[in-house]
């Protein structure tokens, strides 16, 4: 196995979380501490930590957090205390839907909850501290999956940043790439830079540097040269939220690399762990999308120099939905999943409870 | 008429060209001034003047400078100057046609000069402003056309610059856009900001203020959001050469607009004068992608830290392909094509040559 990277690492000395800043990089390796539930509200909402299956795991250990700062001894309160900060949680980010599944399932836990308030506690850090571990090996189970599709000399064309820093470590779209590297295919990756917030060219080419794993940044727009002119064999992203149908919403701009891939029959999957379906969403039409503040569209400078008028004003929508008859596989930790999607992920999910 | 905003001016006093300098917008409002064919030269390459009109009209005007700057009163010497001035501007930017296409036609004019040498310069300096008055005229035109299918509340997506600032006033889409508002009809803009250069955020945002036109920026990825949801009524943008068939060669990320403006029915122009058809070319396939240098893609910084990591690559193709199937209509100076634009591109080619 290759380079470990954990972006998310429990201190069991200090009882606090150390995040890698995604805020400064690539200019800099920083860790956030992180020792409180408004630190971490503050460190979603302002992206110093991002990607679906890594919002999902410090929402855990937010909890953990909500639930350490409370006073009470009634464990009813502490309950109430909980709930009411998971509310706030997914506030912050209303699409991605690992969040709200992995914290639902804390709270279903916790509810009928039999011991001291202290014992709750101790319970949270435990379920918090499992899923970090979870997430893993979920990442690993999709890379073990999406590996056999890459072929040794493949051109892969990457969206946004799905690495260890979306996730605990390894990554899901990512992972994919990492254990073909790790398995000795030789691959090179096109890398979208990701407007507006530059997941691709800040982090991904980061993340790609670490693993030795040769890449070109390229703009969100070249992505259609590139899949006209025969250049990219395979396209690959993750995804935010999928939908019973296997509509995918993932980081905006993915439905347009599908389209492009889809128009010259060059084949696009998205990869994430089976906790980013919604199923009681039948397609991703109703889902809601981020809009995000204007400012992450305008506030780049280019050669020292502001890149809008003063007074310009920008929408800034962050997601995009990409429909399922566009994809030719979904790469999840339980497998590839082919069309009929619908069909496929119901028989999965039917799986699941079963287990 | 509304606001006139020449780029490209001759200043007969001191015989020299000024242009707006489109590397310090849109902080500074600034002229440049041009005297010599190599200042013109610089002008091109470093794209403080871009835009396939307005690059053939300073190219006219480098043809002159060239003959000026020669010694010789030798009237074949002076000829060959100038051919090989023409193949250096030539090869500054590979792909736009109208360069090519204004100064063969010139070449053409002054292939059997019969004059002195001091009368060729005299006449070359004329052919330049007749060159640049003709370019306002045929905006013009392009305008009148276009505008027709513009309606009262129609949102409209823009892609890169095709203003004023793309040719010596007016412009093509943009002429279209600034057409249907003098006329009445409320249009509000959604500006894709155009990487790497950001065309649509520094210049066209620009523009769009100073014409008083209501406008959004998104980031390019963004379009395909807009489309899907019926956000946007018409597509609209320009083309650097368009083939026989009516392939249009464009700003990079126009065939992924024009891809998504068809997945959702909605219809897609490109906005042209005749001089960009390059009939030589069956189609666009063959036709040279300029690939510019990495740095437009690297060099940004964002909150004031870099946007890529320490030695990153990457490559740029300033410029795609979108075939002609995805095309509801070419606006022309001479009128709107429908499909089949194979036919009715030839017809008139064969029009324009009994003139």
């Amino acid at each position: 196995m290759g380079v470990w990277m954990r972006s998310i690492l429990w201190d069991a000395e200090s009882q606090q979380l150390r995040l890698i800043n995604q805020l400064v990089l690539p200019a800099e390796l920083r860790y956030l501490e992180i020792k409180t539930f408004a630190e971490t509200l503050e460190a979603i909402q302002s992206m110093a930590v991002r990607g679906a299956p890594a919002i999902a795991v410090c929402g855990a250990f937010a909890l953990f957090f909500a639930a350490r700062e409370a006073e009470t001894q009634d464990i009813a309160v502490l309950l109430e205390t909980i709930r009411n900060a998971r509310e706030e949680l997914l506030r912050l980010r209303p699409t991605a839907v690992n969040l709200q599944t992995l914290t639902a399932q804390m709270l279903r836990h916790i509810n009928s909850f039999d011991g001291s308030t202290d014992d709750l506690k101790a319970y949270l850090l435990e379920m918090a501290l499992e899923a970090a571990e979870r997430d893993v090996q979920t990442n690993l189970a999709i890379a073990r999956h999406g590996a056999e599709l890459i072929h040794d000399g493949d051109e892969l064309l990457h969206h946004c940043n799905t690495g260890a820093l979306a996730s605990v470590d390894y990554g899901t779209a990512m992972g994919v790439i990492r254990l073909a590297h790790e398995q000795g295919k030789r691959v090179h990756v096109y890398v979208t830079e990701t407007r507006p917030w530059l997941q691709g060219s800040r982090l991904t080419a980061w993340e790609l540097q670490q693993y030795g794993i040769p890449y070109d940044i390229v703009v969100d727009s070249a992505a259609g040269y590139l899949l006209r002119t025969g250049k990219v064999d395979r396209v690959l992203f993750g995804a935010d939220r999928v939908a019973a149908n296997g509509d995918v919403v993932n980081k905006i701009g993915t439905y347009l690399l599908a389209l492009a891939a889809y128009d010259n029959g060059i084949p696009a999957y998205s990869a994430f762990p089976l906790a980013s379906v919604d199923f009681e969403s039948a397609n991703a039409n109703e889902i809601k999308i981020e809009e995000r503040d204007e400012s992450e569209v305008l506030s780049l400078s280019y050669h020292g120099l502001p890149t809008a008028p003063v007074g310009a004003r920008a929408r800034n929508y962050a997601f995009d939905v990409t429909p399922h008859r566009l994809l030719s596989g979904l790469i999840t930790d339980r497998g590839i999943l082919y069309p009929p999607f619908f069909r496929n992920l119901s028989v999965l999910r039917q799986y699941g409870r079963e287990e």
